[in-house]
């Protein structure tokens, strides 16, 4: 799928078939992530990829229900260490090559910010010193919302400096 | 462009053929910036989108010296107070998206975290109390160098718990 057109038909996607993705499908997204680009090309991001329905469940108990019928879940982590400064920009790159892939797969997906953090670490035995950035949530759209209003155009860009609406 | 060619295919471009771009091009290239997901839809990131060769010029000056010959430079910054969490994921992710959009329309990019952030922000006029994140340099590829190395899918991903090699 071209590129505007995974970016312009992408929502977040909270309501999946229960349909478990293709190991092949999950690895094309995975290898999307994979090549992303990071600040002095760190890598400071590093990702769990949930396959397993028992921990799929513990992990929507601990964050949001809706992960419950996702077929594939993914937390993303960072060690702050590895770069203090540029790992959630990173994260965000990463994941959202991943988003992008899916979309271009058929896959709908949600970035999740909410969660029992704690939990997330125990249930997947991630080390103290390793933060939980995101959840992604992937799996088969039930069905694609409208999409979510965005400002204008001319209110988040300028043009040459700031405040001068760009038109 | 298909998204995982797009992804693939992508590099750091920071030689410049001096082309400028059309106002339709970049146009699609902000549009893919203003369409990406935020942290509860709250898009805490505004962009100036540099055009004037001598802003560009000053804007080198003060960051990296190959932006001199960026056909565009875009300038991404947040207000922290929107949302002093998500803004540098957001950033990513909205950055990333114009990075992909311009690959597909087959310009090249390069992100620039090292800048003199008070000089950038006297260049543009940005007000104090709004953070530069990143400056996204845009152009025609001179060249196209050779990926950068990545760490294996299995040191960067994980499955159904940390440290289970991806594989």
């Amino acid at each position: 799928m071209d590129v505007l057109k995974a970016i312009e038909e992408r929502r977040s996607i909270r309501e999946y078939t229960g349909k478990v993705p293709s190991e092949e499908t999950i690895r094309s997204i995975i290898e999307a992530g994979r090549l992303a680009p990071s600040a002095g090309n760190r890598q400071p991001c590093r990702f769990v990829v949930v396959w397993d329905r028992d921990k799929i469940l513990k992990i929507a108990k601990a964050s949001m229900k809706f992960l419950n019928k996702a077929g594939v879940v993914i937390v993303a982590t960072a060690n702050p260490k590895l770069d203090p400064k540029w790992y959630p920009v990173d994260t965000g790159i990463a994941v959202e090559h991943m988003v992008l892939a899916a979309q271009s797969l058929g896959l709908g997906t949600c970035w999740v910010g909410a969660f029992d953090e704690e939990e997330i670490k125990k249930i997947l035995e991630i080390p103290k010193e390793v933060t939980v950035v995101a959840i992604l949530g992937i799996g088969y759209p039930k069905q694609v919302p409208s999409s979510t209003s965005r400002k204008k155009l001319s209110e988040l860009f300028f043009k040459d400096r700031w405040n001068n609406p760009y038109s």
